[in-house]
C-alpha cells in the first residue's frame, strides 16, 4: 500500500526488507536531515508455492529492482533471519535473500543488515517484541492512523526505521 | 579452463553447475542430435570469505551471467544440494543458489534440478559414488586426458552430462 509522499528534498530515504520466499514484507521510510520519520511506501512481495522457486525469486527480484527504481535509496535494510529454522527451509529462504541481495548489490547500492531482535529492540525498545508490538511502535513512530498491514509489511517499515535510526547519513 | 570447442550445428549446448558460496563449479557440454557428447569448457567461480555475502553472490551471478552470454546453452542443470548441512551453511548457499537461478531464470532457459545421488548415478552408475569415481568417468565419457580439476569443475560437468542423459532434446 502507498500511504504517503512525504518526501522533500533534504530527505534521504530507506528502503526496508523482511526477506521470505512466500511473502517479502517490504518499506519505504524517508529520513529528513534533523532525523525526523516518515512513510512514503510499504507493502508485500506475495509468490506462490505453486511455482518452480527460480520464477518465485525471479518476481521478488524483478519486485525489488522496481522499488529500487522507483525511489532510488540512499540506503537498503534488510532483516538478518535467522532464528531455528531447519536446514531445508534455511536454504530456500536463502534464495530469496540471495535475489534481495542482488537486486541491491547490481545497483551499487549500500546494504544494511540487522537480525531481528536489533530491529525490535531499535523500533520498540526490546528485542522479544510481538509482531503486534512492532506494528504499534511502527505506527506511533511514523504517526499512522494505523499499523501497516500485513505484519510483514510492518515488518519490512521497522527494517527501514531501525536503519534510520542506527544507520550514517549525510548532514 | 576452456577444454575444447567440440560444436556443431546439430548439437545443443547444456550449461551444468554445482553451485557453492565459495566455489562453483561449472561444465559447458556439448550433446549432438545423436546423444554423443563433448566438453567445451569448465571451471570454477571462487568467491572470497572476506568479502560481504551481497558482493561475493554479486560476483556469482556476473560469472554465470557471461557464461550464458558466450554459450546460449539450451538448458542449464544445477546440483539440487544438500545433504545434512546445518541451517546457517544453508542459507549461506541458499544466496549463492538463488543468484545462479536469478541469473538463468532471467534469461527464459529451461532450469533443470538433480540431486547429489541423480547426477552420480547417472555418470557413474551408481548414487554413492566418491568424488574421483566422478571425477574418472567425466573423463573416460568425455574422452578427456585428464579428469576435471578442481573437483567441483568436474561436478558441474557431470551436472551437464546428468541433464544431456537424463533430459529431452530436439530430435
Amino acid at each position: 500500500m502507498a500511504i504517503s509522499r512525504d518526501r522533500d528534498e533534504r530527505s534521504v530515504l530507506v528502503l526496508g526488507i523482511d526477506p521470505g520466499t512466500a511473502v517479502t514484507g517490504y518499506g519505504v521510510v524517508a529520513r529528513r536531515c534533523g532525523g525526523a520519520v516518515s512513510l512514503v511506501e510499504c507493502g508485500v512481495i506475495r509468490t506462490s508455492a505453486g511455482q518452480p522457486l527460480a520464477r518465485r525469486i525471479r518476481e521478488i527480484y524483478l519486485e525489488v529492482v522496481g522499488l529500487i527504481d522507483r525511489h532510488a535509496p540512499f540506503a537498503v535494510s534488510v532483516e538478518n533471519v535467522f532464528q531455528g529454522k531447519n536446514a531445508r527451509s534455511a536454504l530456500t529462504l536463502g534464495h530469496a535473500r540471495g535475489a534481495i541481495l542482488l537486486a541491491v548489490a547490481l545497483q551499487d547500492i549500500p546494504i544494511a543488515e540487522y537480525s531481528p531482535a536489533e530491529i525490535k529492540k531499535a523500533v520498540t525498545g526490546t528485542g522479544r517484541a510481538t509482531k503486534d508490538q512492532v506494528g504499534f511502535m511502527v505506527q506511533q513512530q511514523l504517526r499512522l492512523e494505523e499499523a501497516p498491514s500485513p505484519a510483514d509489511a510492518a515488518d519490512g517499515v521497522a527494517a527501514a526505521l531501525c536503519h534510520c535510526l542506527a544507520g550514517s547519513f549525510p548532514r
